[in-house]
């Protein structure tokens, strides 16, 4: 019966989708047989708007269109990227943009016009769900315009047109990419591999050129590791700026840690482009977004000192940060020094109390909220150990711990063992005092002490790994959490590529290490590590540059600084 | 043992105050003595300094430092405002500031130049406590100039001179203004009568014009209640752009509702000149905060529509609003039509819901952490109602709820008292849930939809009652507390005063009445109701100004045009 229900709406949503992407290959055809496309998915979106208004020669909103539609399906095909697909409404939407640009070309407007975008799955979007890939939010497909996500709204007020969204895991709170109604979504450059989550599917097709633009959400990376994953750049604000209602939350009411929405996009210049579109746009919509408040803080040209002043460190407690994530930060600020600037190493305070008191909120409903999700369906294999401490009876849970503690001897494994349990009140406010005063400590640090412009470190302790293995290593996203708890607004950036020969693991590589040696011997040693810089020759490799709260401008201005010297390709 | 804590704290606290309140009456004489004082201490704070700087004859800032000292003990003497007293100290940094200017007058800098101010209890000020009348608290005092309050240090900045702390209920979770520690303070009108809590000794020596400026927090309406039962002016920001850091919380990581700062005053000029200053300010002390990071909204200086749209409400549910409170906003509403507003009554949706969420939230832990605080002292009594069903065992709280709600047949009374409870977190998580859903759908109704300028309603149900009557009325509040449910920036300034014919309580007043019949007969019925027109003729009467967040120079200039229009005396 269960799985029944399950499979019944895996299916019907499978059916959909690929009924939907047939027949759009059937009639436009498949990418490879339209290498020109590339011209049109290969031009950056802000030249792509000014092309179509201006009417350039072979620039239409529908020949943008079909390019993109063709490299979605194929990107599609590729990774399992997307969940709901409008494609046929979208290309009619785009003729009739085509059509009032015959009509009335002085009354084009919107620096989104004739765009197409795709967004994660958890945007609501008229006519389509809003499943999350959960069989019991399926075939409820929002209803009325209003209900619309708000970055939804402020994209098609700036002439844009939604065409797709994209495949999370399970709840969002993981950070692979699969769930039982739409599947694996797989890492572009390799499809044994991750893109990571939850903005997965996003990430994806973002990097195979299938969109624009993408549009995610985080609350623990999950903007930032996809980003990381697939060699992309992300934009994570703090809650406040950007809209953030008309979706569906996993957990509402806790609020410890606030889901921000954010732009994705393959170049620094192409994020301003989308940053600057929206939070300009945003004061003339005022009353738009469901009683949503936003900060009146419409965006600013600022300028940036010429010299920046960077706090940099190149690993995270808790699970050491493999060779080729250090190098990428270590290499980052060389370039930067070349570059003119300085940058201080810094020791950040309290990382691991910040991961602790992260754990110890979200866990402190013993998951209950999140898991009630799932219904009938089985539940994935990368929330296992995440919620296993919570599921244990309480006896068994600190027998646990102290096996972990005094047998194992893994004190760390078993410290954030400990607090991933159900808890009263009391107790997750005690864990909301200390994700403050982490937050304060870090700031007053990097901020107030040192006066950093900006804070750069490596994005996951690795590159993207294999299916399957955040199973038993979810912590590995520590370096993207703890600014959630540190409030923070975060780029990511694509800056080196992991490199078998630079970035191999010594032998001795763990040798005095202070991290949970049950994680850490699973990344790197054994015969089959996670961590293999062999094998994972050539991955994309990001960093974190890290702000205060609503800088939006700042982080992408010094992003287009690291970008710039850094010369990824 | 516990008793004597207590008793010993209280007086080693009450003998300082009063060797420091003696010294200056020994030393400066009594304000009876000394009508002159009146010059300056009714004249604006803007003007104050604008004299000082000038060197206006007879003005110096040891003058008016000595008349607000004067000015302030004869305000305690009359209403016990006080708890800790810094005027020796403030008096001789009034003497450098006198010098300053006399050595280098040209760099005389800051709007607060020379303007001496009180702060509640609860703003970390060098050299004293911040005890709130704990026990456990008293005797530590804030010993680096980097721990005091970010308010006090924009104070500073501005070139102003703390020279006293104002008193506040036990916990701050009151109406009143009552603690074993310092007594209680009494409202200035009628020293039978409470100035409502928790900025209560703030108000009260505002309204003497005991301090140029008062600086005041608000959780639930902390700072609009005693602003109301004394008859002033006062600005309750959103969390966001006011420093927030310095100060003790009572109730450390539960952020369901978030304490925020803000300025009170005597007349709307005064808020402005307080917000001005210290929005202006913000920007150019960043790092100042302890890692906390404001909005990057500075002050601005904003138009207003010509013809305001003005939604009112005349009463709460659960709790009939009194014919004075009402009257005053009908008053309220009809001279601002007269002055060519639009003013449209406006139902707001959910107002009961939203005060259950907050009982909900703020009773989950069972006030433990909150009833924490007392250590050895003794439970005021205005806390009684309040803790009462927590801290029944489950049973016993059942079985109250259901006689409630099915022998007395108080529906509403049972369901707030039902929702006082204990909480797992995730009963928690629904009610923070629940407060979304209140804040958005008022927002929608009458920001989205209305499109208002600002809602005008009451502040409490009843003008400033005898102390002691919150005991078994503590929802007296839930005007103001839906306003923090409902996140809005809320100004309240006096619009009127209780008249014994206008305003008596007529025999049927009650009939039809939806609200709980328990509170309401012990509010309006009986031998000795709460609410007397007749016994409180005379007393102010405020309005709360409510807008949307992060709006403080909106609400300001809507206020100045409502106290332009009442001509509040």
């Amino acid at each position: 019966m269960t799985a029944s229900a399950t499979l019944q709406a895996s299916k019907k949503k499978r059916d959909e989708r690929e009924r939907a992407v047939k027949e759009m290959e059937d009639k436009l055809g498949v990418l490879a047989d339209h290498p020109e496309d590339a011209d049109y998915t290969h031009t950056r979106p802000l030249d792509i708007v000014a092309n179509l208004k201006s009417r350039k020669a072979g620039w239409t909103v529908e020949r943008i269109m079909i390019a993109f539609i063709r490299t979605a399906c194929d990107a599609h095909r590729k990774t399992n990227c997307l969940t709901e697909v409008m494609f046929h409404e979208a290309l009619e939407a785009a003729k009739l943009k085509d059509k009032e640009l015959d009509v009335s070309p002085d009354n084009i407007q919107g620096d989104f016009w004739g765009l197409p975008s795709s967004f994660k799955d958890t945007y609501n979007i008229i006519g389509v769900d809003t499943s999350l890939g959960l069989s019991q939010f399926c075939d409820q497909p929002t209803a009325e315009t209003n209900d619309e996500a708000g970055l939804v709204k402020v994209f098609r007020k700036a002439g844009g047109i939604p065409f797709c969204k994209t495949n999370v895991p399970q709840t969002l709170f993981a950070t692979e990419c699969s769930n039982p109604i739409f599947g694996t979504s797989t890492n572009p450059h390799d499809s044994l591999r991750t893109p990571g989550g939850s903005s997965g599917g996003e990430a994806a097709l973002v990097a195979l050129h299938g969109t624009p633009i993408g549009w995610g959400s985080d609350v623990g990376g999950s903007l930032r590791v996809p980003s990381h994953n697939v060699g992309i750049c992300a934009l994570k604000p703090v809650r406040g700026r950007w809209p953030h209602s008309g979706g569906r939350p996993t957990v509402p009411g806790s609020d410890g840690v606030k889901v921000v929405e954010g732009p994705m996009a393959r170049t620094v210049d192409d994020l301003i482009f989308a940053s600057r579109t929206v939070l300009s746009l945003i004061p003339k919509m005022e009353g738009s977004f469901k009683g949503e408040s936003l900060i009146p803080l419409p965006w600013r040209e600022t300028e940036q000192p010429k010299r920046l002043k960077i706090g940099y460190f190149t690993g995270f407690p808790g699970l050491k940060t493999s060779p080729a994530c250090s190098r990428a930060v270590r290499d980052t600020v060389e370039k930067l020094q070349a570059a003119g600037h300085e940058a201080v190493s810094f020791e950040p305070p309290r990382l691991l109390d910040a991961f602790k008191s992260f754990a110890s909120m979200t866990s402190s409903d013993g998951y209950g909220t999140l898991l009630g999700n799932l219904g009938p369906d089985p539940m994935e294999p990368s929330l296992r150990l995440v919620t296993l401490g919570s599921k244990m009876p309480w006896l068994v849970h600190q027998l646990a711990v102290q096996i972990l503690r005094w047998v194992v001897r893994d004190t760390l494994f078993a410290d954030i063992f400990a607090v991933s349990r159900p808890k009263s009140v009391k107790e997750l406010w005690a864990a909301t005092a200390l994700r403050d005063e982490c937050n304060a400590e870090f700031c007053r640090a990097a901020w107030d002490h040192e006066a950093f412009d900006a804070v750069i470190c490596p994005v996951l302790s690795v590159p993207a790994m294999e299916h399957g293995r955040t199973t038993l290593l979810s912590p590995v996203a520590i370096g993207t959490i703890v600014f959630n708890i540190i409030d923070s607004t975060v780029g990511v950036l694509p800056v080196a590529r992991v490199d078998r020969e630079l970035d191999s693991t010594p032998p001795d590589f763990l040798k005095g290490s202070v991290g949970s040696w049950i994680l850490e011997r699973r990344m790197y040693e054994g015969t089959n590590p996670a961590y293999n810089a062999d094998k994972m020759h050539g991955l994309p490799i990001g960093v974190q540059v890290v702000a205060k709260p609503w800088q939006e401008e700042k982080v992408l201005k010094i992003m287009k600084v690291v970008e710039e010297a850094v010369k990824f390709k």
